[in-house]
């Protein structure tokens, strides 16, 4: 109970029912075995509620760029590597409610305690909390072109992203690779060559992007 | 303009600034050759709020579903197939602003003025929208278990699904497929057999999902 008391004051939230918030904090592990509930039902709702912040704050903030560029923008705000450090900053760890485990995805209990802000607090109080340890932080979009391809196929198209290896030139030490991207019910296809299968999947997953004009 | 006037008596909102409405009609083909926004941007806002009201809507009703059960939900409200319905209830294709198009992607436009109510009026009135129009209907959890696992798979991972032949037994006309399903980063394998690849993928989705307890 302590605890919890120390962690509302980390996050400058004050809950109502703090139960919610221990919820936010419970590991599947712990919850199976003592029959409360886990954070996972809270993670959902939080996911949503991070998505839908983030978006009216970018929209309002970016007027003059385009979906595609709001998309990669977004798409590392909620990224699970950059909540794992929100998390991490938070020092979560520390509050995790578990049985056996010590790997958290803090990513997820970040997620779920949006969540949970959201139900003891409503929406305006989740939007603080996100403002506070997320949007305050300066962040770059993406340069990962593989995941802001797979991320904006998904999310304009739901469909997934093939790389197709189509030729390799060169000696063992020295090769070449072509690399193809198709994605699932479009004609487009982006190429790219280099000297690593890597390079040559970022310049195809490139060629495609510029191909639909989505960069 | 008289245009816009019955589609605002259509979806029962009328907006204070009426060319918010005339963006979320306004497709790139048109856009691009006129110098005027696409309903583009309006899309990634629709799309995030139609998101998160759907969420809040369905944590609420649906208070013993585990967390699996809700993101099946909620892919059902957001599947493309659906909203083109709704938008194709709505007679949008009657109201879309395009350059020689026919085959309009009305799930794009119902979501684009989700975007644009919210906009013009708030949350409160994008959320009577989506009570209004898609929320009051009733709705199956996705069937589609290959759906359901491509898409549970990248909520909560952020990875891909794979299904591989990895067996083919019989004579051609009484084929018996094997196929097993993997998922970037996991160990688990889903296997399935069946008289079709289809079957046979549907059934390893069923494994897996059931394996990772998520079904």
């Amino acid at each position: 109970m302590e605890k919890l008391i120390k962690l509302e004051e980390k996050i400058g939230y004050k809950f109502k029912n703090i139960e919610i918030l221990q919820q936010a904090l419970t590991h599947s592990s712990y919850a199976y075995s003592e029959n409360t509930p886990s954070y996972e039902r809270l993670e959902f709702l939080g996911d949503a509620i991070l998505n839908v912040i983030i978006a009216i704050y970018i929209y309002i903030k970016m007027p003059d760029k385009n979906e595609a560029f709001l998309t990669n923008i977004k798409a590392a705000y909620i990224n699970r590597n950059f909540l794992q450090s929100v998390g991490e900053n938070l020092q979560l760890q520390n509050f995790v409610i578990a049985k056996g485990l010590t790997n958290y995805r803090l990513d997820q209990i970040v997620e779920a305690i949006i969540g949970a802000i959201y139900i003891d607090g409503g929406m305006k109080e989740s939007e603080k909390f996100i403002k506070k340890f997320l949007l305050k932080k300066e962040i770059e979009p993406l340069l990962d072109y593989k995941n802001f391809l797979k991320t904006i196929v998904w999310e304009k198209y739901k469909s997934s992203v093939h790389y197709i290896l189509y030729k390799e030139e060169g000696p063992p030490h020295e090769k070449t690779f072509y690399i193809k991207v198709e994605v699932d019910g479009k004609q487009t296809i982006g190429k790219g060559m280099g000297t690593t299968k890597k390079e040559a999947e970022i310049k195809a997953s490139i060629d495609f992007l510029k191909k639909m004009k989505l960069i």
